[in-house]
């Protein structure tokens, strides 16, 4: 069995989505199909390139992970394929993928050119149906990267934000606020541990100060921001009861700054 | 092939019901994952066992539902399986079963402890895709209740509201609206048989009186109020091309009252 | 292996949709159920038979397309299936399969009565689940048409607005807006094609004016309307970074008139 996941910005009231999983089913029938999200946002890669972070390392060695924010469709831009160690992804080269190539630098990177593995009509509008599904497919029947096209060895890279460390100061900033308006940020419970132990911590995002980080949800004032480590590893701001990206007027991309402090011992 | 139905409040723009696919797929790749819905109330545990208990039976003898409603995620609330004769459960223990459990008074209840079946890495916010996911494929991979953790013999039950009779009165409760603005009632076809064969029958909700049962929605008269028994068996107030609970102002989990009554004959 | 597609107007939220799949699975635990759209309009048929008709050639050949639109359930209206050479559909003889027997007219259309192939109690009010699922899931295992019903000689079938064409001029119709606001008409590829090449086009949509047709989103300028030809082959008319609907105050079912035109040379 092989699991190919799926991540677009298509939205599910369209049907899309379905019909890259007949593609998909067509061409491998046994393929696994699992929806990831189709609420990517449309044009902020970055931020699609971290909840897709926030994903992958949870299914099956060698799945086939394929996402798409595409916004130059038909265009310049490329189609690729990345074969990692541990997954494959597909998708365009846009920076998409920016942290999947960061992380394993010697991962090949095929570009799918190779009208073999295209559908046989290819629209100027979909090739999410019409080459990287059948792309995703075909690798999951066993095809081989260098099958699909030639190297590509400038991957589109984004710029990615990382936290500054100052003495007593950390500088963060969010990267994206998931459907519950959870804030994660770009502070890896990692980094964090230093100020964590030190007396006096103060974490600031906008006009709000909270001076502890919790375990859960449920031990944040009802209604109040709160911050603590979330399931994926970062720091998190979050409401229980309510949304922290409400509260502190979050609107995605902005770049919206997390300062953590502590007092000198 | 086993069955493992999925039913949350996380929504489905978020990768979260995905991770936890992924995490099924990667301890039993044979599991075959269906989504019952991901749109349960956040708060509201006896609505959501309601919807729960509309859905169940419908599938194949064996199947694993996993169900998490979970506000105290992290916190004391225990996190359990339940094998009945028919189907196998697994959630928190706050109550979300407690149809399930008033209905299968043998069932055994196993608090998951054991740490072997949890992922290596435990968030105190994501007990779904770190215990629960986990649990699921691994009971469905023919694993025991037993080897998970020991006995819980109090679990959770919520009270559930039932209807009174009163000679000729009936008085029951709004339980649920569907996204129509469908109104299930916890009258069901079997208590209100009597009242329909009586004279002069009356329906009440806030301030609307229906005096027929209907066989279909088309029988209603567009835009009023009808009532009707539901697909789930129980009596139900509905409206032909519009919304029953926008006519009555439904608020979930008010226990909005019905009263059916009949002429004395 | 079989596919099954559904198609409804249940959306998601609620756990129709995943009863349904529930159902099938117990009569065929090998059935692969792919969700098409949950969104499709709830009275509008031909839009709906439309946005059926751009997917289901993408689906292996034998797919079995289960479609729900069917706001007369329970009353006069007949349930039937149809065996195609390459496809089998399933669902409301209400006009939503039009396309589909308009270019099959050999078809083998069956009126499902064999209570055999249902749930053993039926619901007036969820034939989808009482009796369209068990027949998609009974002929996915092989069970034959002929099995399940008496033959039906006149479905119902809906006029199909077909594009008018006069000299220089070609009148066509919007016939759906996806998610995104992307219009699709009813002039195809193949009839627009002499205008294209034809001096001073014009394409008129509201009090809109388009002269050229783009092969990309991305080419068009962004928040401006643009006319190109979509992925189903159709003349679409889109807003690279916005929505066409919205800009035209589209409102589905109106039947908004697109005029092209070309000066004669």
């Amino acid at each position: 069995m092989s699991v190919i996941t799926l991540s677009t910005d298509f939205g599910i009231e369209d049907p899309y989505v379905g019909i890259m999983k007949g593609v998909i089913l067509g061409i491998n029938p046994q393929a696994h199909v699992v929806d990831l999200t189709h609420a990517l946002s449309h044009h902020r890669l970055l931020e699609a390139a971290f909840v897709l972070n926030t994903a992958y390392p949870y299914f099956p060695m060698g799945t086939i992970h394929l996402a798409i924010v595409d916004p130059g469709v038909g265009g310049e831009r490329r189609l690729m394929a990345i074969q990692g160690s541990d997954y494959v992804w597909v998708g365009p080269d846009n920076g998409l993928f920016t942290l999947v190539l960061k992380d394993r630098p010697k991962a090949m990177v095929v570009h799918l050119t190779n009208t073999a593995f295209f559908l046989k009509t290819v629209s100027p509008t979909f090739h999410g149906r019409d080459i990287l599904a059948p792309a995703a497919a075909y690798l999951s029947l066993g095809v081989s990267l260098n099958e699909m096209g030639g190297m590509i060895s400038d991957p589109v890279l984004l710029d990615i934000p990382e936290p500054e460390i100052k003495d007593n100061q950390l500088i963060g900033q969010v990267l994206w606020a998931d459907h519950f308006g959870n804030l994660t940020t770009n502070i890896s419970q990692k980094i964090l541990l230093p100020f964590l132990s030190a007396p006096s911590l103060s974490i600031s995002i906008g006009s709000h100060i909270l001076t502890e980080v919790l375990q859960t949800y449920s031990q944040g004032r009802p209604g109040h921001l709160m911050a603590l480590i979330g399931s994926s590893g970062y720091l998190e701001i979050a409401c229980n009861l309510g949304s922290a990206a409400e509260k502190v007027s979050f609107q995605s991309g902005i770049g919206l700054k997390v300062l953590v402090k502590h007092g000198t011992s």
